[in-house]
């Protein structure tokens, strides 16, 4: 490592385009600039910013790139931007009217109309009990928020989260997280012990020939056999995403989540719900734990739908008994910009507006059709395993003729996906790649027309797989069965 | 705990209250909504929700709460509102402007012209190779991200920081942080050990004769000792505040950051400022560790000050050594609103703010003037051991005639504490109160006449303190004699 005692004053000098509108820099100025000032990518190689569009301007379900070409978000942006790319002008109004009034208020100083406003909003639109504690900027900081809260309320220091899972990237969320962006740094973190949920990938729970009733069973009782050999006194919280998002669309079989409440209620642990993916929609209800009759978490994170994507905002809510446990001691987990005003105004106005225009109940009406398109793919390519669906979420599974199926998401994908990547891109759709799944999750607000032409989009995209993977070579004409749903 | 099988799916029914314009809600409507919606505080208990005033609105330097009194903003919000409380048009302005545009991509899908522009003008203002990586929202997260980068970078797992201070709750953060707010739910984590900075508050480096550079010498001598210990190649990296904020404005003294550079450079060990608190400007540099001549670190994570707190984000940057060995591998840190393009248009609109009125400048010439007017309190006031002060941020270090000084910051206050805490509130000054370390920050922007008024209202408020001490009781009259600045 050279010396690195320099000039650390020099005089600053800046480009004086920077001081032109916002619009102004041409692909060219912009190429320039992003080569000669590299930055990181998150979970993919830096190099990889090599190869990432310069997005101009969005529309509806469309994004546009430089040199005009348009994109239907198949992603909402990792399942974020839910009402597409045309913020209200509510939403937009009441930002730069509560940027001009009071930007800013530090929450141990004072309480805002707008915090106040959305305080009740949330005890509305909560089920049961449930209240909005605090209001932090990031998925995994809400799911900070909500372990420090269920580890201090129990006393009891253990957090049973699922193998397939994501938390988010601090090292609390990281540590619950069950997949493999765990191993990077948060996998030494104490206190989190994994289990399986009803969605192994090399075996079934009550063997292979369980009916669903009995494999619930299985896992359940697997769960709990786990539980007393971990010590029930020592588990503060199961923690799961009520439908798993970037794990593959996981929507949990009949019983099994009233079966998780049950065995909480038995050892006095607490039930926290990640909702930060399928919260506010995604899956035609409001939370996606609402999709399980008569199932009220303890603890539920949230954020991505919260805001539409519009601002970094999450939500951390919890049951009265545990708002009232903390009366008289902080929770412990803080952050600067905590129910932030400006963050709040425009989660409120996105809420108020979901409501207004009945998205949650436009998603319900959109479901058969997303569901039948999902189980067409399914049928049509010999490349896909099975599909899953809810609301208007979905996931494919990619099958290799090799044999490598089930597989995890971090193995290597096949190199037939390449081509698949390209195709998808070519056919105009933008969306996260996560071989072997293949997650469907546009903005809510997609027409049926844009719906039907996102899917022959990605029809087009698949046959490109079947063909690369070599499903039309000769030889495997007759493996084309699928199973249209499953694990 | 009572069975939760209840009714999860309730018609939501939403006070039409909510369909009224911001700023019409009165103040019984909105204490009768926070009364029956409770939230969490973060860092005090949860009942001290209800001694949290309502605030309506900010102009300058000033808040005013909905008994319209005006208070006089001493602590920025924590810091971070540098700009006080009225936003540059320009800031609302591209704020909308992208949101209208395009509110959000993710970063593994696009790039935005915001975000090209951004990382340029941060290469411009950053010294040495240093370039922005990520752009998380929070300092925590900022913090989290150096963290995996040292660690990844170096493959070693320690990472030594100090006791007198606080990078965040997240848990690498929180583990990370040498304050009580690491007990919460931080200290099991494993990988983090902790050192003396020059501050330490029972003993003296070098034995209390040591000049200061002997003392300087001698907190080398010992971080160094302290690192053959823990094995210099389990070790990524030396992460510290440049100017440690919430733990009392302390100044390393002069030949301390060398020497840091130095060790670090002899033992590859990395260099990591938390310029959360004091980066864009607060100590009159535009990053804190430009006041040590010479020393670039190799890290560098900021937050508040770079959006002025109008929107959360946060940054991280890194040396072009550190970005380029990322290029074949992942940073492994992730959060979805990595690089908010509007989070990011507001502090790209900010920091060209700092620029064209040459804040940091005007910080550089009000310096004396509030270092006169913190000497004199410390000077006038019995209560007032000692302060510290650079730029636009002070601390006083509090007195007590009991003895219990110096002390903790957790250590429960004196209950005369709560009578200057009146005081300070019926004076017109609103603060975060760490006793016994009183923080002076008031926003950037203000005025001479302004922090006088500031100042005298700290003045009256600590002749309350003195009282209530006891300092103005007839038996201690000649106790008055203040060290007017160490420790
Ligand atoms: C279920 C779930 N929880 C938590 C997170 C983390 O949220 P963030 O990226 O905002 O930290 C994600 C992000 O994708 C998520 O899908
Ligand atoms: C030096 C320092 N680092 C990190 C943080 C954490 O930042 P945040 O509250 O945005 O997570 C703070 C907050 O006060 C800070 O002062």
């Amino acid at each position: 490592m050279e010396n690195k005692l320099v000039n650390t004053n020099p005089t600053i000098q800046v480009d004086s385009a920077h001081f032109e509108p916002l619009g102004t820099w041409t692909s060219d100025k912009l190429n320039a600039s992003r080569a000669a000032n590299p930055f990181l990518m998150t979970w993919v190689p830096g190099s990889a910013r090599n190869n990432v569009m310069n997005v101009t301007h969005g529309e509806g379900v469309y994004l546009y790139d430089d040199k005009g070409k348009q994109y239907l978000d198949w992603t909402s942006q990792a399942v974020c931007a839910n009402l597409g790319h045309d913020v209200p002008r509510a939403v937009i109004e009441t930002a730069a009217q509560q940027m001009a009034t009071l930007p800013f208020v530090y929450g141990g100083v004072g309480v805002t109309e707008i915090r106040t406003r959305m305080n009740q909003l949330m005890a509305e639109v909560l089920p049961g009990d449930l209240r909005a504690a605090v209001f932090p900027s990031s998925g995994a900081e809400a799911n900070e928020a909500g372990i420090m809260m269920a580890r201090r309320f129990t006393g009891r220091p253990k957090v049973i989260s699922w193998y397939r899972s994501y938390h988010g990237a601090t090292a609390h969320a990281g540590a619950a997280t069950g997949d493999f962006r765990r191993w990077y740094g948060s996998d030494q973190v104490p206190g989190y012990v994994k289990a399986f949920n009803p969605f192994p990938l090399f075996f079934n729970h009550g063997g292979n020939n369980a009916t669903e009733e009995e494999s619930v069973q299985a896992a359940l009782n697997m769960l709990e056999e786990q539980i007393l050999n971990e010590g029930p006194d020592q588990i503060a919280s199961i923690m799961m995403e009520s439908v798993v998002g970037a794990g593959g669309c996981l929507v949990m079989p009949e019983g099994y989540m009233q079966g998780i409440r049950a065995i909480c209620d038995e050892y006095g642990i607490l039930m926290h719900c990640d909702e930060v993916m399928v919260g506010f929609g995604r899956t035609g209800q409001m939370f996606g734990f609402q999709n399980y009759e008569g199932v009220l978490p303890d603890i539920v994170s949230a954020a991505k739908g919260i805001s539409g994507a519009a601002i970094p905002l999450s939500m951390t809510a919890c049951s009265e008994e545990i708002m009232q446990f903390f009366d008289d001691k902080p929770l412990g987990w803080g952050s600067t910009y905590q129910a932030h005003p400006v963050a709040i105004a425009v989660a409120y106005e996105n809420v108020k507006h979901l409501l207004q225009h009945n998205i949650v109940g436009r998603v319900q009406q959109m479901a058969p059709l997303f569901e039948e398109c999902m189980q067409r793919l399914a049928n049509d390519h010999p490349c896909i395993k099975q599909y899953r669906a809810i609301g208007m979420f979905g996931c494919l599974d990619v099958k290799d003729m090799d044999g490598r199926n089930p597989k995890l998401q971090h193995e290597a994908a096949h190199e037939a996906f390449n081509k698949y990547k390209k195709a998808y891109a070519e056919n105009g759709l933008v969306g996260l790649h996560r071989y072997p799944h293949i997650h469907c999750a546009p903005p809510l607000i997609i027409t049926e027309d844009e719906l039907l032409d996102g899917f022959d989009r990605l029809d087009r995209s698949l046959t490109v797989l079947d063909e690369a993977l070599g499903y039309y070579d000769d030889e495997h004409r007759d493996d084309n069965q699928v199973a249209a749903a499953g694990r």
